[in-house]
């Protein structure tokens, strides 16, 4: 156990805990974390593992009494098969090494968090984390057919399945995937690799309104086609992006939607889903050009160091069903009218899961009334249209009080017991997850 | 509670329980599932539930203490939503009725297991069947958002998400499905739908031995291809259609490698796949004809009842990593010759997943040992070539003692406490899943 640097305590969630954490290890190798584990339990400490420190909710920020147990040492790539088309790898790779390794070999890890650059497939599998890829390869837990986890005892188990298909026994890998650290630490997996799509194509299309532009994922879903990236942005963030990057997207619309094909198809489906968004659509293009397509997704990834720029985001992650996305959006602008709060508006159209960003002033040590009535706002309405207060980043501390709405208590009741199973004592992350 | 008709205490695995069951409940609607499981309590009885009753490892095998709960009845699509690509169903209802109820709307439910036109969305959510497009498309698991589960003590409870992507606490809707009926009875689920791809394209390739057409497997894994459907059949599972269908595929080689691709470039990608396999082929073709594709498909899904012509089948279902494949067929042949059993070989050969079938004799009351040696072989070479015992048709009550040495004691032990979490009394199919 070494000092503890200030940042080791807390996540991009902006969230602070009471107190300072007792100490952190940093894990070279998983003996390390089992004897951290067992060291935490002997001095009376709960463990709050990490990895980058990447995370949106929370769920890696210590508070005193925690062991802070650092995993982003443990960042082998132990194998790459790519007949099988998995991979073995520690939890503290960086997301985009295990790709870049991957490619090497025909292949891509498909789910695509938004930090994939610096976010850890062992942080990735906490939260269950999504990504710009989802709509067409699903997110973490659909990658990820075994997993290598420290009990609460300080044992080492292997839970899921050593093939792409397996049935034997409760989907135990399943359960650990999105459990945010509290019924095992993750400190290795397997994972599921696929071939790289043969071509890509990226459409671009700008609507007169936000509005506009959640009517045309309706028709998209509607066309036949199945895009691999469906992105949408708001005028605001357009314009904070431009700002940043210099470029000048705001002046074509007041909302982006960007849409990636891919497989051997792709030109073809990409003419299908622009003919499917050309009705609602103010203009629209499309690309074969890598180089195009990566300048647009580049853009798409800096709307939220754009929005960081402006003050502190507070940012939000709900999902609702594809159908009721206009109405979201619609209720959305209610909200920032009512509460007078500026909210920016992007996310991931194709699997109907929205980013509402509030951005607050950051030199105020607490959030603002209206930024916090604003957020509650936005979670009541996710559950008022059938959906739900987190689609990618997790519950983490941030949630907690909304999770627990969604959930209602007999689910939250089957939850502890389960927790219950794997950590009886709760040391494990304790407040994170539900 | 009626009198119990033999039929509805076995499936289609050949097992039989000791004693008959007290009764059986044909459930009506969510009530009468209620009803049942708190009058089995009563009457201290254990709950079997079934839906079409054609699993293939004794999951819904009945014996004397068991109350029968025939779910076949709950059998209406309740609603799908073609711009959310989701439908919510009953448990009853039969799988190709999904398929076709969806079709109607552009969609497909991609799951298919061999017994699509008789299974039911229950029986599949218990079993986390696969399928033959289980390659591209993934399994049960990856198409069901949440469950309706009636728990132990006869309460409702949803589990799951409503949405496509979400997050919020663990995920217990993937933990049930798979567990066979013993940690709650789901009535009702909400499934994704997926867009009915463009155009299909089908080939066929033949091949001097089975350990070639193993071998091209693995060379259009590495072709960049993903093809949705990749079945292998051995020559002596061809010579058995043909007795049955009248044609002549055994004539043409010793193996068949079927492979199917989809989506907009369907036909580009089948080329790439016929490229890949010809080094290993005899001869090759593909047709973009659906009739032509549904012949043949027609033919790899007459494989189970061509051999049920010939005797018992005693179906194995294991699954090994891909680059194992060549190797898996070489001991299934050895062991065939070591036991000198009959063993077919066929499968679902892009996910590694082969079904070795043993004929027996059907006028044997008891498995030869010769057959139980050769299954126990199966299962030991599986395991030895770092696969499952199971990779689709579960365990029921076939598999236990190998699914125990495949889960070994500690993960066994978790499963008996979730299991407990669950349904503490134990009355929830009680010897199924694991």
């Amino acid at each position: 156990m070494t000092d503890l640097a200030p940042a080791l305590a807390i996540d991009r969630s902006g969230l602070r805990a009471a107190g300072s954490p007792a100490g952190v290890v940093v894990a070279r190798d998983v003996a390390d974390v089992q004897a951290a584990v067992r060291r935490a339990r002997a001095d009376g400490l709960v463990v709050v593992t990490r990895g980058a420190g990447s995370g949106l909710a929370g769920g890696a920020v210590a508070g005193a009494g925690a062991l802070v147990l650092d995993l982003s040492r443990l960042d082998r790539i132990r194998s790459i098969d790519p007949v099988d088309g998995t991979a073995d790898v520690e939890a503290g790779v960086i997301t985009a090494h295990l790709d870049a390794a991957a490619r090497a070999h025909g292949l891509f890890y498909a789910p695509d968090p938004g930090s994939v650059g610096i976010s850890t497939i062992g942080g990735n599998i906490a939260t269950n984390a999504g990504g710009l890829r989802g709509a067409k390869y699903g997110v973490t837990r659909d990658a990820v057919l075994s997993v290598d986890v420290v009990r609460a005892d300080g044992s080492l188990l292997r839970l899921g399945r050593p093939t792409i298909k397996g049935v034997t026994g409760y989907d135990l890998a399943g359960l650990v995937v999105g459990s945010e650290g509290t019924l095992g630490i993750v400190v290795a997996a397997r994972v599921r690799l696929l071939p790289v799509p043969r071509r890509i194509a990226t459409a671009s299309a700008f609507f007169a309104t936000l509005e506009d532009a959640a009517e045309a994922v309706a028709a998209i879903a509607l066309s036949g086609a199945r895009p691999a990236v469906l992105e949408i942005l708001d005028g605001e963030t357009l314009g904070a992006i431009d700002a940043l990057e210099g470029s000048a997207l705001r002046d074509r619309g007041e909302a982006l939607l960007l849409a990636q094909t891919d497989g051997f198809g792709a030109e073809e489906e990409i003419a299908v889903v622009t003919e499917a968004l050309s009705a609602a659509a103010t203009h629209h293009e499309w690309t074969a050009d890598p180089e195009t397509a990566a300048t647009l997704l580049h853009a798409r990834r800096q709307a939220l160091p754009a929005l960081e720029r402006l003050g502190r985001p507070v940012i939000e992650d709900i999902a609702v069903p594809r159908s009721r996305l206009a109405e979201a959006v619609r209720g959305i602008r209610a909200i920032a009218a009512r509460r007078e709060v500026p909210i920016y508006v992007f996310g991931h159209a194709g699997d109907g899961n929205l980013h509402p960003i509030i951005v607050v002033d950051p030199s105020l040590d607490e959030l603002p009334e209206s930024a916090v009535g604003a957020a509650d706002d936005i979670f009541a309405l996710a559950l008022e249209l059938g959906g739900t207060v987190t689609a990618e980043h997790g519950i983490g501390r941030l949630k907690r009080e909304w999770a627990r709405r969604e959930l209602g208590p007999e689910v939250v009741a089957v939850h502890d017991a389960i927790k219950a199973v794997f950590d009886p004592d709760g040391i494990l992350n304790p407040g994170a997850a539900y």
